[in-house]
């Protein structure tokens, strides 16, 4: 079968990926979607960094997730919705045909993989794949398959929403409005925090991030992020950092306003440079963030099926196998895309 | 009367100090007993790359707080004990020869004025000072006002435990055992938090950490830091740094396990690279803490009162005035000593 697949740093699209074959637990699906995430990007480019990195740090714990080799090619996709095809023997889920989605993660007698970067497990960017069963959830309510490829995405902003604890009364001010400040804008919108203030220095990104819900959306160029937030918000203050380049981070500790809380949801690759000394003078709270949990997944899925949340806005693209390359080349320009999907 | 002050970033002596005179507010007290702060060190040094750094920032409340002169003395202490002399006209205080305490602020009509660093109020390192009537506390029970002095530093350990949300169940792991170090172990050891790790280089500092309610003392030279925590800890791990250097945050980053929170008592006056990668992995939580509230600073006096914090074991050696500047050199090396009070 077909899939778009990383190797030596590009997108190559092959056509010789062996059929996915459902073992016990297992259910094989046709995927319908799959949304390109900003992480697959940086991934594609920082990948090995990324790795060596995670090789310095403890402190996770061990899942049995095999070593990735970067010598042999990378499947990858992990925002999908797909429509049931075959279930594994001894298995128990849904009938062929019902669309689904799912956390994407594998279950295996020797461990837990992500479908995230693989050199054996296939993502979304394929025209079939393999899920775990008791992970399925069913896509409610005639949902467009490519409406529920945002479940994943937009799970991360509810994560970051939930993980900063913001109550109404507090307000928001959100850096940079690329898919994951998007989908924070929603899930604080949905929250009913007031005000929101976004900060992109693209006016498409600014028009998107109004569309979903935020109440003043400025060009940095023209007010310094925090100069807005003093004109526009007000209660204490939490700061979603949704850029990830250096700089971000200590920007935010010299400008926003004592007490205030900062929740790091992009992804700097590069070390960074603070000064701690503002961040003590304030008193201020780093809170770094990262996926989701399975409730919120449920909740992102369920939000986008009973309408409460429309993605429609946030999709601005959709290509097949052939297009996955062209794509990661796209989103590198913030006025052109949001979400690109890959509907095989 | 006699003073020492911070004059081009030594300290020298004075005896011509013009005698404070207690205005509206105000009470005039003997100084009974100051400590000699790590911040004021840390100030003699980097005082006027601090200013600098302050001006920098945005987002502080305006106290109309005068600016200092660095050209001019700089009075300094501001951990004290004290007893009443005067009160000032039209005030309502407590009586002459009452020993008390006090947050180090100085209400005046134009602002207030921190008792730390000051072109013109004078501090604890001398003779004679203000203090506002409506700050004082009673020191009780007969206790030494030698031991109220330590009521500051100890508020400061109080106030990072308090902020840092630790629960009975979790465990803490204490970076540094100088004096900061040695507040949050007493304030941990007091809420009923186990195991208490700790880690310092100086065997003094190690020892003392013990006194004062560690249940684990490590060299990190023998033992890393976190190895320990390993094999020592359990429950949730929060993580205190209370050594302030460059690149500590950046290994407790590395370093400590997934969902940890790591609260930043120490003042890195550098600026510091950490990797945020690290921190977006295991979901960290960085709280950046600083001094402590009225009800804290009450809170400590009572305990160190009560006996429920017994602060002799902290209390390392005592200068007179003329003794500050040589305090300041041997609060330079770790294995000597804690905290040196100036007895006036």
């Amino acid at each position: 079968m077909r899939a778009a697949v990383l190797r030596d740093g590009a997108i190559v699209v092959r056509d010789d990926v062996p059929e996915p074959e459902p073992g016990f637990g297992h259910v094989l699906v046709q995927v319908k979607a799959c949304g390109i995430c900003g992480s697959d990007l940086h991934f594609a480019k920082h990948g090995e960094r990324m790795m060596a990195l995670g090789e310095e740090m403890s402190g996770m714990p061990s899942l049995g997730t095999p070593k990735l080799d970067f010598g042999r090619d990378i499947f990858m996709g992990h925002e999908f919705a797909a429509e049931v095809l075959e279930v594994g023997p001894d298995t128990q889920s849904f009938a062929a045909g019902t669309i689904v989605t799912s956390i994407p993660i594998l279950l295996s007698m020797t461990g837990i993989e992500p479908i995230v970067y693989s050199n054996g497990t296939v993502g979304g960017y394929a025209e079939r794949m393999l899920l775990s069963a008791p992970m399925l959830l069913e896509v409610p309510n005639g949902l467009d398959p490519r409406h529920a490829a945002l479940t994943e995405p937009m799970a991360v902003g509810l994560h970051a929403v939930n993980k900063s604890r913001i109550e109404p009364g507090e307000g928001a001010l959100v850096l940079g409005c690329g898919p994951v400040g998007i989908a924070v804008i929603a899930a604080l919108k949905q929250k009913g925090i007031e005000p929101i203030v976004t900060a992109d220095y693209s006016p498409a990104r600014r028009a998107l991030a109004t569309a979903m819900g935020a109440h003043e959306a400025v060009d940095p160029d023209a007010e310094p992020s925090f100069v807005a937030w003093a004109r526009a918000g007000r209660g204490p203050l939490v700061v979603f950092e949704a850029i990830g380049v250096p700089g971000i981070i200590d920007g935010a500790l010299r400008d926003a306003p004592a007490q205030s809380r900062i929740v790091v949801v992009g992804v700097c690759m590069e070390p960074d440079s603070i000064t701690p000394f503002w961040a003590v003078s304030k008193e201020l709270n780093l809170q770094f963030v990262l996926g989701y949990d399975p409730t919120e997944f449920a909740g992102s899925l369920r939000s986008i099926a009973e309408g409460e949340i429309d993605v429609t806005p946030i999709i601005t693209g959709e290509v097949g196998i052939d297009g996955v390359a062209g794509a990661f080349d796209e989103l590198g320009d913030p006025d052109r895309h949001c979400k690109i999907l890959v509907v095989p």
